[in-house]
């Protein structure tokens, strides 16, 4: 196999993108200057050595001089350490931030299958476990940040499940993000479950 | 104009129907039996003469013999006559009532456009405030049951500023509809006030 | 079943209408005024007996006073009666006339699907065949209108077989439409059987 | 600007990419092994060295040993060299190969925009003169091979333009791919032009 036909099927790991896409990639590539290549090239390539995964919450980040091991929000002493927010993935960071949190962060790596009986293997259980045997202490609430989807939903009952005696221990609270009418939706086309949590959490 | 073409411009007043939609409404209407076209013709016209706009909540239902000139809600005695669910237009009151709610309605019949100067010609205002004058003993609670648009925010704001002299005359609570993530949103593409509603009615 | 749900259940025959918009046709007419209930009311009754089906081509038109049975192509003389424009359904006559066709048609009712035994079931064959055995002798050309389609060829194929024995008997040509790139169409995205037709047509 | 926020920038430059999905291409090499990151990395720095543009179609190719300058087509004898197919670019080549076509290529590189004053700007039109002055003489036709869209009309126009004197001097023919239902359109969808084409090209 060529390098064409390799690159385009690297590209179809992308999220996102089928054979097709991938070989226009591919075609795009050859029409852009080789400066461009080489600097696409050598920032894939340094990714790697310029971005550390953070010891305490596993997200990505990338590393300055005096690197602890530690990504932004885990560094910053003037973060509230009380409040830990599970996500399932880096990319729902950006958002939760935006929206204004400001406490502290576990990346789990992603959703647990809906048939599956290992969920460890999808998502760091272990690590989550051993985070919050250490710092149990001191929280005051573990924030279960999934999607409202199904998966979102079957994985949010496992962590709970495995969380509880710890918040027992550590008397913390464990929450789950409320629902309701998200931006943009219409009363006509809310599904019911949508509507009847608007309604418990009417103000 | 003859009759397909002025059928043709009649559907094209129906809810998302273009010229083209329309044209083949007529073209399905002529290839059906005489029979479904007497059947349909007969039901439109009897639309308006077996169904009442019911006088208190002011949504379209069916007559029966017995007429009281009540829709089922509001002829019912059993459901909670302290709770009035401000709806947009009827089709929302059928998403509400799947979502469990059993108390009463008032249907506005719209929502205020945004540059508007006279809201009263959009919705039923004045018919709303008489209602609310005659029933307000006994209410405990309005719920503005908008969509979470634009629109429905805008409207929204300017019911609850008529609505609240006679709230706090008749000590009643106005509501709003809690916003969060709805059935199927991923928090990686909510936008940040949704996360941030979420977040604050967290449980 | 009450006036609402019968007539929704009848707007759910409409092309491409399902329940939700079934439903949300019958709202609108609620909320229309009466008058344009009785107008699309009467419009719908009066199709049938305002319109006739053309017994030459079968085509639905407005009957007009002196009405001869024939729709404005049949009747008109100075129209092109040599050539015979085969298509599937009313709706497509009119793009037809619009791309500048000046000959006559017939329509056949609809296309044949795949695994079907019996044609005759489902487009009007035993009607064509009539016509072309009436109109042998002026034909110097059939066309076969057929959209692009699996069923749409597969049809071709059947009428094209059934009409091969007059044409010869008849000395006319049986055509049909050129496949090519559409209005639109990327050479990127065309299927190779476009780009062969494209090529062998090409001019 | 860091690492992360560096690809971003670059994978936006990707055709179909915007700011969002750039951003998940990043998060996506992140959680991948360092081994596919260098591997890609590898292969988008190897693309220049081990690929060449063919000296005489413009298409990139991939290099072999005993690399004459030319692709595939080009280098081949047994490929029929009197017909030419100018293409807009390298992805389009794929396509009509697959439609069977066995002559030679030559890709513009792009097309014209409408408003353009410098044709030669967007595309290689010196290089297309350069090329039918020296293969004039065994040319019996060149094939315009745009898209059907209006920038590839406005291209086909200038080039035609341009290639015309060239096409009277060596005797060659101009040809254009032909118009008309191309695979899956329906009758009643087509627009009047493609329509009119796949009459008058009909067979």
């Amino acid at each position: 196999m060529n390098t064409i036909d390799q690159l385009t099927e690297l590209f179809e790991h992308f999220p996102g993108i089928g054979p097709r896409q991938a070989r226009r990639f591919v075609h795009y590539l050859l029409s852009e200057r080789q400066s461009y290549r080489t600097n696409l090239s050598d920032m894939i390539r340094q990714l790697g050595s310029q971005t550390n995964q953070c010891k305490q919450c596993f997200r990505w980040f990338v590393k300055d001089d005096a690197s602890s091991g530690l990504c932004f929000a885990c560094a910053n002493p003037s973060r509230n350490a009380r409040i830990l927010f599970l996500v399932e993935k880096d990319a729902d960071i950006e958002n939760v931030e935006r929206s204004g949190f400001r406490g502290h962060y576990f990346v789990l790596g992603g959703t647990i299958q809906l048939a599956s009986e290992e969920p460890e293997k999808y998502i760091r259980l272990a690590e989550l476990m051993r985070r919050v045997e250490t710092d149990g202490e001191r929280l005051s609430e573990i924030i279960l940040g999934f999607s409202a989807t199904t998966e979102g939903d079957h994985t949010r009952l496992i962590v709970q499940e495995k969380l509880r005696p710890l918040a027992e221990r550590f008397n913390f609270k464990l929450s789950s993000l409320g629902r309701g009418l998200s931006t943009g939706s219409e009363l006509e086309y809310a599904d019911p479950d949508t509507i009847a949590s608007a309604m418990s959490s009417r103000r």
